[in-house]
Order: structure tokens, then sequence, then C-alpha cells
């Protein structure tokens, strides 16, 4: 881990730290482009073809059967049961009670103009659940419960399906049970994966249905396919490698940062954790947390993922908390972990961010399965312009104007002026025969 | 215009007359892609020769000058003055009242575990303001005063020069003086127009700053530069042409419905309108208004433009009300207007659109220019997925959450069995760790 001091950094070298090390999708888009041409040809069929060669099963049916939805049950335990429905029950506490209000008031902005906005959820949603090796059912718990929320009347599920999980059709099931306990339909949960998963919600084909948004996160295949759709096709949001930034200092404990630094680390070799440490001592500190992480590392079992996303990590060594926030809020991180005491009071400084853990026991795992919030989020610095996946995610706001004779009266003149100026006389001419109607 | 009955339409023939025309992209990609890669390379020179070439304007600095902003307000009237004023406190007011609030409730999930949500403002935004053939100053009100609200920190606008306005720098002084009312300041208003606008603001240039969010209308050109540049910058949403749909019935004024559908028809040859007439006599009633657009559009100026769009336009004859909206809901219009009585009672069975309008009196021209709602907003379909543009559209929604030693405790070993059964022994670890700590 490179090891930098913020007082020394050039504006060009905070933009080189903060620029993510990417992809290169120039290699991945020609064979993503060619998925999504061969899918628009040859429908289903290429999908089956795509299938067997990636995940090496040959499905005639795409979407999982009754009887293996059933199962599931019988192979999970009562632990992990319990353990999902407590998830389940603070995700929706957190995305209803956070939620906005789905009806404004009506608002009179000229006496006899009134105007307001609803929302509507969105018809049908498709979500991509990452399970080529571990089977992310938490991603499940996080699109399904705030799209339910919303009112999302059909849900399309796709996973990639895997040899491991003959048992139940190819899914695991973890994946299954969760899907099943949210109450979705066995019809819509399908086992494609990867780029063709996307292509054939984005599009639909004879047995997948056609979604009007796409969500969840992938590899670099889902997510070149999901730039590819978007914005013909809406997404939740871009993505990239995952990503947190820690803020600490000498009164940290230097286990917990080291933990919550590999457990973004473990993720995959493209992952990256920032420490910052700020104030006295912080370059002792700094040493003490790298040492802690090397230890625990060692008895990890993703051990040699976290060397290699370790290379792509780096501490900054601040002279104070503003100096730390500034980089933070340029960087834009998906997580922050703030662990220094007192770190409520300046919550207001932080702008740029997907989710925030505040104080030394929120580490990211809550957040990533069971505090409430939820775990997709922006990365690669989207944080600056995007939010994380909430309810309103999966909602339209339409608004709504109604307008009296006073109404007509009272702003009628001002759009005949407007529609004038900007040449648009059939704009003006239906003000003015109204107006005109009204003297009658 | 061609007449369609509902009753007699395959569900192919609805797709079919749901999509919209469109444009060719393929040849204006081409372009488009060319005019990024050699502004990436040549930067502000490559501008002045676009702006040169497309503009009929070589500009050494593409800012207004401090001269020709403050002289705009001299070749205004009154009349405009005050109209844009009344425009602009009912915009601001619409967009206040109905703006979600900034900050949740703190909501404690589990005993010890509390989950919040606070919105910041998009520090940076791009307007694209059209203003080659008429100055579309209303885009200034229905972007920059949203932005405002959120409390956007640097506003950018782009509009094209134009010969035409040379005594105020080649912009319209409407452009300026709107501008100036809402307090932007000049070295923020570049004249550059076209996707050259578009890419400046997404990548920045020695002139021109980089944006985090770009918003606003725009010909072909500059919504293919637009779809480019998404999802790596930020935009507001694709667009396509305009469109309008009118659903009226025997008592419906043939005149305004006549107005209403031509006002949508003189935006450009690709407008197009679709009028719904259901119920008793609705082909009496679609001849007589029929008869009334031929009779208006003689007297507009734009007609000729009108006599295009008016042939990628149809009227639908419906039996009824639902069958009325079930189509509407499959469109997912721009805009609705509902010239019927009572349409109060059934808006909540309008699903899928951007704005509506709510009874005779409300035209189009209403929200376009001075209601209060906003006129940027989804078209061709996309009021499926995406909302008109707001102060939310100008905000990212920020979770936070603290977790106390009894949170810990509570919540702890419940993400401890979910991260383990995900396989990653690492944010168990980070649970694992304080959760020993705690015993001690």
């Amino acid at each position: 881990m490179k090891k930098y001091f913020y007082a020394d950094l050039s504006t060009e070298k905070i933009r080189e730290l903060c620029a993510r090390s990417g992809i290169d999708v120039s290699k991945i888009e020609k064979i993503v482009h060619e998925i999504e041409t061969n899918i628009s040809k040859n429908g289903d069929d290429e999908i089956r073809n795509l299938t067997e060669k990636f995940d090496g099963v040959r499905l005639e049916n795409f979407a999982v059967s009754q009887k293996d939805f059933e199962n599931a049950s019988n192979l999970i335990d009562e632990n992990f049961k319990t353990a999902i429905k407590i998830a389940a029950k603070n995700i929706r506490k957190f995305h209803e009670k956070s939620a906005d209000k789905n009806i404004s008031a009506k608002i009179e902005t000229t006496t006899g103009v009134e105007c307001w906005r609803e929302s509507r959820a969105i018809e049908t949603v498709g979500l991509y659940i990452p399970g080529g090796t571990a089977p992310l059912f938490s991603t499940i718990l996080m699109t399904a419960i705030p799209a339910q929320i919303a009112g999302v009347s059909k849900i399309i599920l796709c996973t990639p399906p895997n040899k491991k999980f003959e048992q139940t059709g190819f899914v695991a099931p973890e994946i299954l049970w969760t899907a099943k306990f949210l109450e979705l339909e066995f019809e819509n949960i399908f086992r494609i994966g990867g780029a063709q998963a996307i292509f054939s919600m984005a599009d639909g084909t004879a047995q997948i249905p056609k979604v009007d948004k796409i969500f969840g996160p992938g590899n670099a295949f889902v997510m070149a396919a999901k730039s590819a759709v978007s914005p013909r096709v809406a997404i939740d949001m871009p993505a990239g490698p995952s990503e947190v930034l820690i803020v600490a200092d000498q009164n940290s404990n230097a286990e917990f940062v080291a933990a919550d630094a590999l457990s973004q680390l473990e993720h995959g070799p493209d992952s990256q954790t920032v420490l910052i440490i700020f104030g006295k001592n912080s370059e002792k500190k700094s040493d003490e947390i790298l040492n802690k992480i090397f230890d625990q590392n060692e008895k990890l079992p993703r051990r040699e993922i976290a060397k290699k996303s370790l290379k792509n990590s780096f501490i900054l060594i601040a002279e104070n908390f503003d100096d730390a926030i500034e980089f933070s809020n340029i960087y834009a991180p998906e997580h922050l972990i703030l662990n220094i005491k007192n770190a409520d009071k300046i919550l207001s400084k932080i702008k740029n961010v997907g989710s925030v853990f505040v104080g030394e026991n929120a580490c990211e795992s809550f957040g990533d399965y069971a505090s409430g919030t939820n775990h997709i989020l922006p990365t690669s610095g989207f944080a600056k312009s995007f939010s994380g996946v909430s309810v309103n995610s999966f909602l339209k706001k339409i608004t709504f104007q109604k307008v009296s004779n006073l109404g007509l009266k009272n702003l009628g003149p001002t759009v005949e002026i407007l529609a004038d100026r900007e040449d648009l006389f059939a704009h003006k001419n239906a003000i003015s025969i109204r107006l005109k109607n009204l003297k009658k």
C-alpha cells in the first residue's frame, strides 16, 4: 500500500489518485456487442448456446421449475432463514420509512392554477443476481424489497446457473429460498447470467419478458452490457469495482480499521481501499493498521484476492479532519467509514458518497446485509451525481396541472407573451382561443 | 392523419403505433463520435472550428462578456420581463413545494441500529439551451430554478451563438436577460452549441469546466452526444421528438383540441400528436377536430412544419375511457391532455406519462412556460421508467448508519451468518472482531 501526504499532493496527483483503475472495456465491449447482435438475431437459441458455453449447462426452459423452487426450503438451515428474515425486516423498515411522499400537496402557483405531483411504480423491472461463484442472495433483498414497496407489478430475476447446485435446478438454494420468502414467482426467475441476461431483459425474447428498468451488480460483462443498453433501457446506475474510504485518527481501533479494509479488499482483485489517517501520530497509526491488515489477512480464505487488491489501495496522511473530508469529497467513495469519535458532528461536510458508516461500530458489513440501508451504491466517483438504490429508483414522478377560468384569465396572457417570443404561435393560439371563448 | 379503431387493433399493431418514428442515428452517431474524438485531441481549437462551421461565428473566448450580459436588458421590453418574472415565480413555487424532504427521520431498524437519509446537491451542472432558430429562454427557467433550489454551487450554461444577435455577442438578449435575472454568472455562459457543447461539458476543456450532470433538450446531434456520454456522465434523461396524446369525447371543444394538437405539431417535422376520441359520436367528433386542425393551421406561420408532423400523427377511436387510458399507458406520452369533464376522478388510472393536463382549460402551453411544472419530460415511451426534471434531478441521496454497542450485539450475529453464506469471511470478521472486543 503506497503512502501519500495530502499536503504534498498537486491537483494533478489528486486527480490521478481519484481515477479508478477500472477495467479495459475495449476488448469486452466487442464481445458484448457480438452477444447483443446474436441474441437479437437468434433469441433464446443463442442464450441457450451462451449458457452452455459460459455456465456449462444446456437448458431448454430458462425459468426455474416449481419443484426446484419449493424444494430449496429443505436444503436451507433455520439459522440462515432467521437471518434473512431479520435482514429483510430491517431493509423493509428503512426503505419504507425513508421513502418520499407519493403525492405532493396541491400547489396553487397562480390563483386558479393548481399543480401537483404523484408517484407511480415502474411496471416491470429486471433484477440481476450474481451467482457464478458465491450466490449473492443479499442483492435480492436490496432490489426486490424496495420494488415491492414502490408497487412494481412484475419482478423478473435473472441469475447464472451453476452446476454445483444441480439438486435445485442449477440455482443456489439460498437464492431460491430468499426469492420465495419475498414472494417472487418461480415463473419469473430465469437461469441466465452475464451480458446475455441483460440483453434478454432489455429487449425481451420468447421466454424472457422485456423489462422497463434493470437493477443489480455484476462482473465486467454485465456492467458493459448495462452500459450498452443505457439510456435506451433505464438502469439503476453505472458501476465499477467496489471501494471503501476509511477515515481514522490516532484513537481509532487499528484492528477494526484493518478488518474493514479487508472486507472491501476480499471482493475482487480490482477492489480498492483508501485509508486516511489524520492528526497527531498518524504515520505511526498507519503502520499499525497496515501490520494488522497483513496479520488478519493471513487467516482469511480469500487472502490471495486481498493481496492483489491491496496493490490498488493507498494510505493518505492528512493534517486534520477537514483535509481528510476534502479528499473524500473529491474521491466520492461508494462507502465511507468514519472510525472516529464524535463523527456525528461533521456529517454536513460530507458531499459525495454512496453510504456513510458513522463511528467505530458501524462496519460496512452492516450495510451490506442487514442494517436496512441499500448496498447497491454508486462506485468510481459516480456518487458525485448518482444515488444508491432506494424506493425512488422504482418510481416515476408525474406532474399534473388544472386551470380554472380564473386561472386562464390570470396566467393566460403571460403564456401568450412567452410563446410569442419563442416564435411558437400555435402554443400562443391554444391560449388565445380559450381566452376568446371565455369572453363570449 | 390516419384513423384506427382501438377494438380492432392487434397487440402487434398497438406495438407498432407506440413505436416512435425516431431518427436514424447511425449516420449521426458517426459524425458525433468524430466530434468527440477531435475535441478530446484538440480541445478548444476544435470547438472554435466547429462553431465557425456550424454557427458561422469564430470565437476566441466562448464565455459571454460582461458588457454583452449587462447590455441585454436594454434590448428587452418590459412585457417580456414581467412575463418571465411571473413564470419564474410559479416554477420556483411549484418546485420548492413539491420537493421531497432533504433529511429523513432517524429510523431505528434494530434496537441500537439507526439509519437515515440526507440529500446533497450535485456540485456542478451543465445546462444546454437551444438557440439556433428560436432562443429557448424558457428552458433556462426549467433547469436553473430547480438547480438553485437544490443548492447546486456551479451552473454552466451552453447555448449556440447566432449571427442574428451580433449586438449581444451572438446570443439572444432574451437568453442573456433571463440568465441574468436568475443570477447566473456571465463567466459560466458559453457560446457553444450542438454535440460539441455536450462533449466539452462532459470532459472539460481549457475554457469549459467539466460538469457532474448535463441537462436540457436539443436537436438530434445534441441527443446523440448525450446518449454517447451516458452513463459515463449523468444526463437528465434520454430524449426524442416531442409528443402529445389528447383524450377527448363528444363534449370536448373541437377548437381547443385542434389548437392543442397544432401546438405540438409546430415543434418540428418529427413531432407527434395522438388523438383518442371515445364514446358516443366519436367518429363525427374526430372529423370535426380534424377540420379545425386544417382551418387553424392555415393561419399559422409554422404551417409547413405542422403539415409534415401531421403525417406521423394518428387518431384512435375508442369505445370508452378505460380503453383510451389503456392505450395511453402503453404509449406512455410525454404530455397527456384530458379534455374531458370530471377528469379528476380517473387520475389514478394513469400510469405512464411525463405531465398531465387536466380538463379543457389546461393546455400544454401552460406547462411549457408558466404553470410551474417542468417542461423537460420523458419522450419516446421513456415515461415508463423516467420522470421529468425536478429538484430531485439535482440531488443525490446519501444513506447513513450508526450502531451502538447494543446494536452490535443485537444485529452482529445475523450479519455474521449472512456474510458466511456468501463466502465473504472478511465481511464476517469485521463483525466478529468487534463482538469479541465487546466481551473484553
